[in-house]
């Protein structure tokens, strides 16, 4: 960091605390919780500030609970005269929720400031209950999971939340065919009836894009599409490490590709009696994969038709994105033969193919992801001093 | 800006010329170039710099030629006593080039350091050409466009280049089946022979709708999908204002996008007798368009089979990306009837349709974004103090 000066001094107190704790963090991030610590000469060759400036910083993290000093008998290395003071993180000061909401169930998944998973909680419900009782689901399924873990709901930082449908900025939900009453839901305000930190919705194949890439499928890579393999596939993509929404936030929004050009709905293409199935009737679906799983032509015949057509619609988000890795989630995965069929049509069609990974996180992708954008944002809030000194330089 | 402090001094020198510069020409771009122009206090107030250093500057960007002393006569109001030295940003003091390589032409734009064209050539070419001869008919038009404008080669800061194909980053074509021999050829290195400046390749569809943002049907739109309609079509897109490349530089390389799940390529459904046409070929695909217009029936069925099959792949880029424009340009572009039925595609399929809007640039797409691109790259040298700084504070 280069020093900045003429800024007033309460954005420069703001500034060093950020630049502190970020290092305290980094010092204490990889080894266990208890027996990391950083002392004020290791955190003032990591921040480059001066040792009072340092030591004023620390007693104020302490004071707001966000650092603590580790007793001495602890802290490691003891040599002659007064032991150094340490001190740590306390990722323990504040909690993060992932949520997911789904057509046939809620999930529920907490963590410390660290992202370290606490605890977790799912419960079904029905693809036909309206907005009220799905979101009466959502709140009951919070409060169990943090009575379980012990944690304060004022201790909560900030919640993230994967929906289906497009979602816009302030969390109302612009459009879902999935859910229920679910288009035009203000859901992100309804949210935050419950919660009195910040609550950010998005949707939930976006969510699972994130999430295989801070911990699943797409480790390392920055250019991911992430396909939600269903009767009704969603898509999220990831460019740059940085989630793609889209203009209006319906990016990856590739239900309709099924249709294009083409005369069947992929609950026609599933069926095997002539009638469509229900597209939110996954019961039904199992059905036919167990039949085609045991030999039943006409049901093997179905599913070849509906690998077929995700295929073609993957392939078609690949050309237009040209991502580095493509993870397939959702319960199509489970599908044998999803993926050979998807990297033979890949290498066919495409200039570049990528690779293609089966999600790592499964079910738990949505939640994950979820939770990951509200870590992002309290990151951003406690962490980020370079988007502070922007945020300066944009205001000159 | 903050100041910094603890630079080295060329360092600071030259963030303090690119300020000043930046300045110099915001005050005298928006005017006609001989009329506007800046005095030492003008500079001193916009940049925040001391007097001494401004004049410091000054002088040495008059002895590199970019900046010139306008004379007092010329230079607006005249005081009691001495008058103020006044001074002008010299955009003729260096040159840009924009080059469209196509199957059937070659092109070239001109422009100087603020980006107003100079001149421009066109050359056909024919589509079996050799790529040898082809960087020979660009090495021709070149040349007789900077005769014309009376431009020495020597004064060129940045060529720009848009060829079809999987462009790499150091120039190279990955991947083009449109081109004779082009598919591994080293397009940046050959061209670097010619011209003592940075050479930068794009993708054609890529730089048309850097084009398209710049000055033309999506001015004022950050996120824009360019089709460049043909029978091979290409699109290139703006992510936030941003070109988007692909992990492998192949986004919107959406030439399968006719194949995938269908069975027909597109020169068999433009075909008329049931042999496929030549995609290179079009002349022939021109009397097919000629006929239809003149209401031959077999004519009309195949172009309406080809528009319905330009705008599935179109709305299929739409439903991955999310534009807020689609910008529609290529020969196909031509056709009565194109823009239409995307747009009611696009409100059938789209959760969000976006607006669709022809090319404005039609023919001139490629060669302006190619310029374009050499004019972002001229600026970040020149101007970018952002990016001086950024690149200070990364090496730290």
């Amino acid at each position: 960091m280069g020093r900045l000066t003429g800024g007033d001094p309460s954005l420069l107190r703001r500034i060093n605390s950020a630049v502190v704790l970020q290092a305290l963090r980094a010092a204490t991030a990889s080894a266990p919780p208890d027996a990391a610590s950083a002392s004020l000469t290791d955190l003032t060759l990591a921040t480059g500030l001066s040792r009072p400036t340092v030591e004023g910083v620390v007693d104020g993290l302490i004071d707001s609970g966000l650092a603590a000093e580790v007793p001495a008998e602890e802290g490691g290395v003891r040599r002659q005269g007064r032991p150094a003071r340490r001190f740590r993180f306390r990722a323990e000061a504040g909690h993060l929720l992932g949520i997911e909401i789904g057509a046939h169930r809620v999930a529920a998944l907490l963590s410390d400031l660290d992202g370290r998973a606490l605890g977790s909680t799912v419960r079904e419900v029905s693809e036909k209950a309206p907005a009220d009782e799905r979101l009466e689901r959502v709140r009951a399924a919070v409060a169990e999971l943090l009575r379980h873990a012990g944690v304060e709901r004022h201790s909560l930082r900030a919640v993230g939340v994967g929906s289906p449908g497009i979602v816009e900025a302030d969390g109302t939900v612009h459009l879902c065919t999935a859910l229920p009453g679910w288009t035009g839901l203000p859901l992100g305000e309804r949210l935050r009836r419950s919660f009195r930190c910040p609550v950010l919705v998005e949707n939930d194949a976006n969510t699972a894009a994130v999430a295989e890439h801070w911990k699943g499928a797409a480790v390392g890579s920055d250019d991911v599409v992430f396909v939600l393999a269903g009767l009704s596939p969603g898509a999220g993509s990831l460019i740059g490490g940085r989630l793609h929404r889209g203009y209006g936030g319906a990016a990856g929004e590739i239900g309709a590709l099924h249709l294009l050009g083409r005369e069947a709905s992929p609950e026609q293409v599933l069926s095997t009696t002539g009638e469509p199935l229900n597209p939110l009737d996954e019961a039904q679906v199992v059905r036919v994969f167990a039949l085609a799983r045991d030999g039943d032509a006409r049901a093997r015949a179905a599913v070849d038709r509906f690998i077929r057509r995700l295929v073609h619609d993957t392939a078609a988000l690949v050309l237009a994105l040209d991502p580095e890795v493509v993870v397939v989630g959702g319960w199509a995965t489970d599908l044998d033969g999803m993926l050979d069929p998807l990297r033979d049509e890949l290498a066919r069609y495409c200039l570049r193919p990528p690779q293609v990974a089966q999600s790592l996180l499964g079910e738990a992708a949505v939640t994950t992801g979820a939770l990951r954008l509200a870590l992002d944002h309290v990151e951003a809030e406690l962490f980020a001093v370079d988007s502070t000194v922007t945020a300066r330089r944009a205001r000159r």
